[in-house]
């Protein structure tokens, strides 16, 4: 009934429990895929070509660019990344749900591109919460002030990004986090614009006349 | 952080289990209510006024009419049916999410009135299985196959009007079923246009600098 997968852009300030949340999902839905990128950054050790990413030379990331074959890119630390469309509705029209774990700059590219993704935020309960979280992640490996307050600083400027997503999830509670998370693929899945209606109201299933 | 509750308009052909799920949602959400609606049929014995319906007499029910007090009202069997406004409103305010429980023409109106309001339509898996459901409900008062046909006949006309709904949930599994509409409230409570963002975004909680 349902046309194909859903694509599920989930954006969250750093330390706000996207990792957690996006493990718990794949466990209840053994649909989901995460979206694998396209890097130019060299492959390390033990990351497998076309699993963790796709990985490229800068002339053919450039090549795709340029074709724009990308629904969204981005240079981090002289390394692009970019989604492929192609593999992106690859996986969606063999009926999977695609997760795609991208910053607010990024989602809004997509937002562009593709309006019918769901676009959920996970927002942290609070900034102290955050710097909480982000205090004790850091913990072992020596807290540097700076950086906490860059990240908190940045997840500011995200949080003032929340009307481009259509749904907002607490984490204050990773139970209900999930369960809210959970909820909306389900009712997404349900959601008219999403389902062929036409197959629906002219399958034969609800043709006329039974023999009675 | 919710502005207010959620406004469910639910429509099922008659014989598609609509009864059972609403009650099922109302065991899981204790804060669902049931819109009362106003009447000018004169009670039965065990009805209690303002509990199953308001008893208004013609005359106060055209006067509200008039008024254009109702978000809906229909007219069956030489008695008027009415949903008004303010009672859902008030619900809504106080934090209740309503259920109004109505067909295809009925939610077509409200639809124009108050397009934030979420509309599924519960869908027997297939018009074979309801005739077999009305048949079964009839079977221990006599089954009369014409009521049944023109039953038959009005889901198949209801179900042409499903684009105007924001949600389908298939009644072929009551269980299934009843996690979709759990989910869907659940996600609607989670949409950013049911929240009120400014109130978020600008909450002490996520206010600027922090004493570190």
């Amino acid at each position: 009934m349902s046309k194909h997968g859903v694509l599920l852009v989930l954006s969250s300030p750093s330390g706000g429990g996207k990792t957690t949340l996006c493990n718990r999902l794949s466990e209840i839905f053994p649909n989901l895929r995460y979206s694998t990128s396209m890097t130019t950054r060299p492959p390390r050790p033990y990351e497998i070509d076309g699993e963790d990413y796709l990985f490229v030379s800068e002339e053919e990331f450039f090549r795709r660019q340029k074709n724009g074959e990308f629904i969204e890119w981005a240079k981090v630390h002289d390394n692009y990344y970019g989604t492929l469309y192609s593999h992106v509705n690859e996986l969606l029209d063999a009926g999977y749900d695609v997760i795609l774990d991208i910053d607010t700059q990024g989602a809004a590219t997509i937002k562009g591109k593709v309006p019918q993704a769901v676009f959920v935020f996970i927002l942290p309960p609070s900034l102290e919460s955050l710097a909480e979280r982000l205090y004790k992640r850091d913990e072992n490996c020596g807290v540097d002030k700076q950086i906490i307050l860059d990240r908190l600083s940045a997840a500011k400027t995200e949080i003032s990004h929340l009307g481009l997503y259509n749904y907002v999830v607490v984490n204050d509670d990773v139970e209900v986090a999930t369960e809210t998370l959970k909820s909306i693929l389900i009712a997404e899945k349900a959601r008219t614009d999403h389902l062929d209606l036409d197959q629906i109201i002219n399958s034969e299933k609800f043709d006329f006349l039974l023999e009675m």
